[in-house]
């Protein structure tokens, strides 16, 4: 198993994700509902791979990440971790290799240049949760569902507990992580680990309407604004402070904000440099 | 333009801000309601300059900053900043300077000696926001609104998202930051960005009494826990509790938890050594 | 008064904390209802032991925290801190011993290999507060309420604002901080200070319930997890997905993970090691 063989199908199979680019709104939507999406080696190395060529597109300016099924992620390929115990390590290198590609895919989206929203539509569970964690904003239906149910199987949900603690509150995330229970959408709305509930009908048009929202703004702006957005979190306040202050100064100076602000005050649409 | 100037009306203006103090409450407020009460660089000299006048009087114990009008602040005064555009420098030292005035006047309500508590009629946007989000406390009618729309103009909120996300969830807080959009009090106080929501009708009653609730206590321990409070939030959780361990022995040798511990036990009023 | 007398009852007084196992739940309860469960030195000795105690024993996977009386715990002794004034340091030795012992009590709990739930069927005040923040989860009826009203008193509740602060927004716990007063369970809830609300009539029925499902996992795993949780919250996001994959790879190498997953995977019920 290589990376570059990682999203090619079988010949009976469709490819891992489908992708559509529609009024520079980029859908990434995984494939494999009968394996629960899960996120083997391959599946995961499909969504970066699509994530680092949208990040250099500049037709896409926001993307959805969907999953075809009632099942919108189901955490780590269980079959995969279980073979390769048979190894002569006992799997401790395919083991650190899959958690390596597995954090660095989640950062990949949080250090993307480009809004990520997720649109669950089922259940979200264990690395699939932390997949909607890690997207900058999720949408969802009132069918979905979220946990972290590894401590079910003897593996506590470690890694997506990393994503799931900086979105909700520690006694909210310790109930999912030690229970090992699901939340309805609700719930996952009144914790912050999603933004809006949309009906499930109109599902399409309402996300697509949404992220066009987003798509319409300045894509240099949204780059400048995202990368700020997660360093200056990790800062103490006046550092944070002089972080933000530099990077706004630097924004008032690019073409996009000169021209936002020409245009407001002349009571016009702007002109983005790149749209 | 200088700090001494900036306070002084010109003939035919009243003051930027007005002040008020009754029963240890020090109203602050913005009297610029035909300019959206924009933190122009005289608006936030105004109020640092009263800040200050406020951390050093024994009779204020207690901060309201408020402002007349449907707009309680529009953030950064645009005019000011597009006039800065015509310098030599493509407005570069203005911006450092401005964003730097701002960022100071933020972190000095964080830092003041005395609760500052916020109090919203009307539509809270960018820096104004930010101001909300800055003081310890904040209430609102519900006719408030708040947002971050600088994304719209090409120009990302980044400093208002320092506080912004130090009060919100981060989904939240992107929520607002990459579509513009509006919350109104409701959602703000879902959103843990204000604390109460009181009826416009009788606003100033209600929030007297509330402020006056804080101001019946002693100035000397609101002062010590304001301060360990923002301080200890940095820290990993040992460190925090070695500094709060610490603040609370000085507290209780102290001559205010002294008198306040026995009325307490002797069930009569204190005396605070300041009241 | 030494720590090794701090458990042992006078004739006439029951011991200062009950204790009870069941189906691997072990209930400690605070009895001194008339003292109003206060965190004596004695009593935070008795809590402290019991932990001790706990985090060895292996027929104990989950703990419950609890308390006789419509208080759940009022917080410091204020009788003992006041007598200590009369000493040759004004109590300085005494403040020190005592914060820090509390400190150390919360860290406790924090750290140590077990679950700890909260059961707070009455008042919880200042540090009584903090215990309940400290727990990993916390379950309340109807008739708790919470409080940190040292502003009061003229000792700011600076320790328990450690715990506090880490459970619930910045605004939300600065208003109980500088208002000293009461909110109620429902609030508590929406604050992220408690998991669930229960009916006090099937109190008991319901938390064991509710412990049970913690205490049918793998206590390994439980450990594990809840470890990583802590320590990987005060880290930056790269730091904590590092720290968190490395802690999944031991976990998938453990024999919990291997039996938990096989289990899962042959659709069976996993034998933990220790159970």
């Amino acid at each position: 198993m290589t990376d570059s063989a990682a999203a090619a199908p079988t010949p009976s199979e469709p490819p891992l994700v489908a992708t559509l680019l529609h009024e520079g709104v980029f859908r990434i939507v995984m494939q494999r509902p009968k394996q629960m999406n899960a996120l083997s080696s391959k599946m995961m190395a499909a969504l970066s791979a699509e994530l680092t060529r949208a990040a250099d597109d500049p037709e896409i300016r926001v993307i959805l990440l969907g999953a075809e099924g009632n099942v919108f992620c189901a955490g780590h390929d269980l079959k995969e971790l279980t073979a390769a115990r048979a190894e002569s390590d006992r799997g401790r290198a395919t083991y650190e290799r899959i958690m390596r590609q597995c954090s660095d895919l989640m950062q990949q989206i949080v250090r993307h240049p480009k809004p990520v929203i997720a649109v669950v539509t089922g259940v979200a569970t264990a690395a699939g949760c932390q997949l909607v964690a890690s997207c900058d904003l999720a949408l969802a239906t009132d069918t979905a569902t979220f946990c972290t149910p590894g401590v079910n199987i003897g593996l506590f949900c470690s890694t997506p507990m990393v994503a799931l603690s900086r979105n909700v509150a520690p006694k909210q995330a310790m109930e999912m992580l030690l229970t090992g229970e699901s939340i309805d959408a609700s719930t996952a709305k009144e914790f912050g680990l999603i933004n809006r509930i949309v009906p499930r009908d109109y599902l399409d048009q309402v996300v697509q309407k949404y992220a066009e929202v987003i798509a319409s703004k300045s894509s240099h702006t949204l780059k400048v604004g995202k990368e700020a957005f997660y360093r200056q979190l990790e800062m103490p306040l006046s550092d944070a402070y002089n972080h933000a202050a530099n990077v706004m100064v630097e924004n008032m100076l690019a073409r996009d904000a000169e021209e936002g602000i020409s245009a407001f005050l002349q009571k016009r649409s702007p002109e983005w440099s790149d749209s």
